[in-house]
């Protein structure tokens, strides 16, 4: 069988469990979702022993450490993830929600409800614990899931694959709500792409390559995610002292990360008051500044490229740039942003004002550090990505954002006249 | 210049534009939506001459008189243009609409916002009524369109896109709000899908071929509209008088509109008592019916292929089959549905429960007409189309469905511990 075939038949199989799914009441997914948790715990050292293939695996590859960091499960890890499946279990059901509704002029009966997607695909790189916390997600909101990890962590995905189908199948729901896309090849990922039809929804997460390829590749419709160029604004009117811990918070705290800062613009009012220890600041932490003429003249700060303050570096580098005012801050933005998260620094209301109005991406902060675009910061106690794009979900994606709508009209034997 | 250079020349105009329509408030949208509605009126005679040129360009060419028709602008129509623009100026401004908010555990006050898409992409076939209707539903959600009508209109979409254009800058906000898309060929519409990054959203309105050629060969987001199959399903509790009615009003109260019925289900309970009354109501209104071979027991039915039962016929043609119970009806409905619109007749809460929860379309209805599912039925007071996809929006589109959202995070220094 071709693999075009084989995730064809996955992806119908998915199907199929996919009108069971929707029909599930939130009690029995709720009791699926904690003996998957129970389940992963029980079958900890099974999981460990997989995933010790995929580290030894990749460790004669020469694979980075940081990526086999990403890739290494502990006996704490597994119990992340069961803990994850177990709050996901504890957040209301999404679906059945009545999002609208109304009786129209001729007593028609009419409301928009929740409705599961169907099927979801989900394409992401190294991290394990993706699988179950996808799963989960998917499950609670009554999708069926397609999974196509990366192939550096086969064996512990299929491990733990194995594990939640065998708690799904115990609750009586049925296993294919979560398989494992067969192939490891890019093929299996083009088929996935091609499935229009049997897949409602493809989800890749990982770098901005992959994104990007699927993105433009794909005949299924894709929620983007996740490719942070994140820009700090300091205005003439912040308050400066906070404005230096809000950008070393944003830029330092976690650097691979999609909300953390790549970019830095500061009002030319304050330059030379703020340029000086802002420099300090990063360079002490071990960041390099790559900045523009105004910033250059400070020691050991790299010129800056349009490359550079284009970059999402995820690393302890930062573009940085003098501007004029708020307006030219935003022009510099919109050329350069992903469309993430931007920061305005400021006191004067009017700055803020025009700050947020104008700039156009998934979260805009004001006087508040970039690392704060979080599903969980936001209080949706789940997350399956951070969506960058406009259509249908923007910003960190809760429950809620994993599912459709559909419109019930009752009557009692209405025509139109 | 390249038909692309050119496409993407308009998209960066648009997107220019939009930067000011987003902060637009309503009193300046609205005076605008006025005084287009007033300067079509005032130009009526000089859009006349202009749609007799397509008129005459389509005759000579042997255009089907119903395509024709589409395409005639009257006095009355021109006013029903103007009239629809109105309608718009009084609807709610969707922008800046919060959708939700809360103050977090830290003190963050966190809220989400509606804002415009930015730029829109229309694709649409012959009617020049489209290009005002979508102009005004775009410019009230602060987004700037890019109009890409039928070349058969093409004197009409041009005359009517210079009246509103000099309407915009008359109050003051940018005349590339609306733009007609360059070039006649296809050639444009491809350089429309490639426009990823200048366009935000594209919607085709027209056949199923467009629909289908947009949303394989778009990298651009797509909104899918509008082809449907509808199904009516006549369970055996059903009250079979109303279900005459309503059988007749969906299929016969105006065919080539997606929201009338193409396939007819019946209950084997009731197929002897039904199938002759409905047959002889069906042929007696001029009605094909492509039957199983239960309704082809009686005369003039013709029988039925798989192909039937898939036809958006958008003509006097119905397909027909005999169903043993709702089940095998929601079997049908799968394998055949485009997910539009399919209704349940029926007395039986259970039936009725049984096939709104499992019958995937943007619309179920339940003891009424096919033909409701429709914007302005609804109460949405403008449609710019109905989605028959999962991402973003489902069913009639009004304008909050032309917007996306950001979040807005307020703090006071606050950094992430």
């Amino acid at each position: 069988m071709s693999t075009d075939d084989k995730v064809r038949e996955v992806a119908s199989r998915a199907r199929t469990a996919s009108h069971v799914l929707a029909l599930a009441t939130r009690a029995t997914k709720d009791a699926a979702l904690d003996r998957m948790a129970q389940a992963l715990v029980d079958a900890g050292d099974a999981v460990l022993a997989a995933n010790a293939e995929d580290v030894e695996r990749a460790e004669a590859a020469g694979t980075p450490a940081n990526v086999i960091d990403r890739l290494r499960l502990t006996s704490e890890r597994i119990e992340g993830m069961a803990q994850g499946l177990r709050d996901v279990a504890a957040l209301p059901d999404p679906v059945g929600e009545v999002l609208r509704g109304s009786t129209l002029a001729n007593g028609l009966e009419m409301r928009q409800v929740r409705v599961p997607f169907g099927v979801v695909g989900m394409i992401y790189e190294a991290r394990p614990n993706v699988t179950a916390d996808a799963a989960g997600i998917c499950l609670k909101s009554g999708n069926a899931v397609l999974l196509r990890g990366s192939s550096s962590a086969r064996s512990s995905n299929t491990a733990i694959v194995d594990v939640l189908r065998s708690a799904l199948a115990a609750t009586g729901l049925p296993e294919d709500s979560v398989q494992l896309v067969p192939g490891d090849s890019h093929e299996s990922v083009k088929a996935l792409m091609r499935a229009r039809g049997l897949v409602d929804v493809l989800i890749p997460r990982g770098g901005a390559g992959l994104i990007r390829s699927v993105v433009e590749e794909s005949t299924v419709p894709v929620i983007e995610t996740g490719v942070g160029n994140c820009h700090v604004y300091v205005d003439s009117s912040a308050d400066l002292d906070q404005a230096l811990e809000i950008v070393m918070n944003s830029k330092t705290h976690r650097t691979s990360v999609c909300n953390s800062a790549e970019s830095l613009l500061v009002h030319a009012d304050v330059a030379d008051e703020f340029l000086p220890r802002v420099v300090e600041a990063l360079q002490g932490a071990g960041v390099t500044v790559h900045g523009d003429e105004r910033f250059a003249e400070y020691d050991d700060v790299v010129p800056a490229t349009d490359d550079d303050h284009a970059a999402e570096f995820l690393s302890l580098d930062i573009s940085a740039a003098v501007v004029d005012d708020v307006e030219a801050a935003i022009e510099h933005i919109r050329r350069f942003s992903s469309g993430h998260t931007d920061a305005v620094l400021a006191r004067d209301q009017g700055v803020i004002r025009r700050f947020v109005a104008s700039v156009d991406s998934a979260a805009v902060l004001v006087n508040a550090s970039t690392r704060f675009t979080d599903g969980g910061e936001f209080g949706f106690g789940a997350e399956i990505g951070i969506s960058t794009q406009k259509l249908h979900a923007r910003g960190p994606m809760g429950l809620p954002e994993m599912t459709s709508s559909k419109f019930v009209v009752v009557g009692d034997g209405h025509v139109r006249g």
